[in-house]
């Protein structure tokens, strides 16, 4: 799918100037990705490596995440990674969630850890994040990691956030000196990603050399239009249904939308979707994600791209002393 | 100096169109800040504790590092914090350095401990960062406290950064929903204040809920001026004199330079100059930091306020078991 010249965001060209929006599939992307570490992978197992291994800690019974720790399950095997879910009742202590993370710590087998969140509210989130070994934690969100991804340093970057870059990276969309408007600040998608957007390339990660602009729920409407309608790349993670309308959006423009929302239509039926107005915003924007089929199956393909990354990364390593 | 009512930064009043900008004097109300500082010290000690301290180590002679080092020991004093700098030659290897940081990080009667920076190269400057304890780092370099910022969590904010944010709320500038641009993407000044600016007052840090637009040298300069004229705060710290100009100002906003630039006049004169080209700036804005006597002086009172704050912070725990 990736262009041989790299995509000008927002340059409205005769081509492009009366068709509608290119769809960015990321199902399409994801399983490239997928076929490409499932390579990977068994290249690893073959030089005599043991498989990649993923443990997810799931506490309590919230339906929702269930099915996310399954999909991420499943996901593992269709690329050759061992997986695990270790459930814990809901009443769970705080104790006995940072000892079982300790153990798997200190597991050699096990390469990576998530805690599905949201954790219980008797539980400090943040001193669950923190427990896990920072070589292990590949959901990125151990405050050591959090600290290297600010420096622009190298290491595991959330999934969703990860996973909005490489649709980028495969479409070939130019980012250096170009506006990038997000929507949303959250610490593990909008913050992420205004960071590795305005990142500079003399440092570890990619420079993507954007200039970000930051917008949340205090960004009055008449100022994020004014940011979006001169944005080359508008990336919105917000849960605001419709945020993103056509008016706002400049011609050419690539749209990112990392929204998962249900909503109820006028028949009755239960539909997915994002904060963009799509079939307005498809008929400005040059470059467009579909929800879902967007962004969303990135999420899980990044996951395991941090899950291969530790495994390798620990073997290179001798941390069981 | 701090009004009654929040200043609505970029909002052109009758009484302001016609005036010029307001001066922020970053010198008084750093010494007004260090006056208040040097009670809190006092009170202190006289409850019985030991006097805060603080350590600079300087390596090598740089004259530049030398003065900002000295200017440091004098600003100690003057609020009552002990204060000593320890010199290593420029030949000191990076173990022989790390060995003194782990010296001091032991030694319970160190509350404060900063490197000064650049260190020699043959050192690495982020493993001298990482040497200091998290709980003495005055500085706000390590990664610990980097990540603690960017999830907003109570922390060590870098100095000059800090300094920013104080002057904002000492002039009772009023940020949530506004529009911030901010010229330069530092890890020490540039992105703290975008992280702090951004922040949600739901986290560890008061929240300050502005939009925030992050440049730097890969944004055109018809974008800036896009960004620029819409900012009802515009924050400058690039060491590019003339950035930003009167034509790219809205009428009203609060213009905040951290630049200092040394250049020649006409008369052959050396003189420091900030990013703002101030004469012309001063006619447009609604309050403006002259450079030099703006920010600059906040700095070392923010340095301040940091070996203060670990000292308290130490006395309440005991690390030294």
């Amino acid at each position: 799918m990736a262009a041989t010249e790299p995509i000008q965001p927002g340059n409205q060209t005769p081509e492009n100037s009366h068709t509608e929006a290119q769809l960015i599939s990321g199902t399409k992307i994801a399983a490239d990705y997928r076929n490409e570490l499932r390579v990977d992978v068994e290249q690893w197992v073959k030089a005599g490596h043991r498989r990649p291994h993923l443990v997810a800690i799931l506490v309590g019974e919230d339906p929702a995440s269930q099915k996310y720790v399954h999909n991420k399950m499943l996901a593992a095997k269709d690329v050759g990674i061992d997986s695990e879910t270790l459930k814990l009742p809901a009443t769970a202590s705080e104790k006995e969630i940072l000892a079982k993370i300790d153990e798997l710590n200190k597991n050699p087998n096990v390469d990576g850890i998530l805690v599905q969140l949201p954790v219980p509210q008797h539980v400090n989130e943040r001193n669950v994040c923190n427990a896990v070994d920072p070589r292990k934690d590949v959901d990125g969100f151990h405050i050591i990691n959090v600290g290297k991804m600010t420096l622009n340093m190298d290491t595991f970057v959330p999934a969703t956030a990860l996973g909005v870059i490489e649709l980028l990276k495969r479409m070939n969309v130019d980012t250096k000196g170009k506006n990038v408007v997000i929507c949303g600040r959250s610490k593990n998608v909008g913050l992420p990603m205004a960071m590795l957007l305005h990142s500079d390339h003399r440092n570890e990660l990619p420079g993507m050399e954007a200039t970000v602009v930051l917008c949340h729920r205090h960004t009055p409407p008449e100022e994020l239009a004014y940011f979006a309608k001169r944005a080359d790349i508008i990336i919105s993670a917000t849960g605001v249904v419709g945020l993103i309308k056509p008016e706002i959006v400049k011609p050419g423009a690539v749209v990112i939308d990392v929204g998962i929302n249900r909503i109820t239509t006028k028949e009755g039926k239960t539909k997915l979707v994002g904060d963009v107005d799509f079939e307005g915003v498809r008929k400005v924007a040059g470059f467009i994600t579909p929800v879902p089929g967007g962004v969303g199956p990135m999420t899980v393909a990044m996951l395991m791209h941090n899950t291969y990354k530790a495994a390798v990364q620990l073997a290179k390593q001798e941390i069981y002393s």
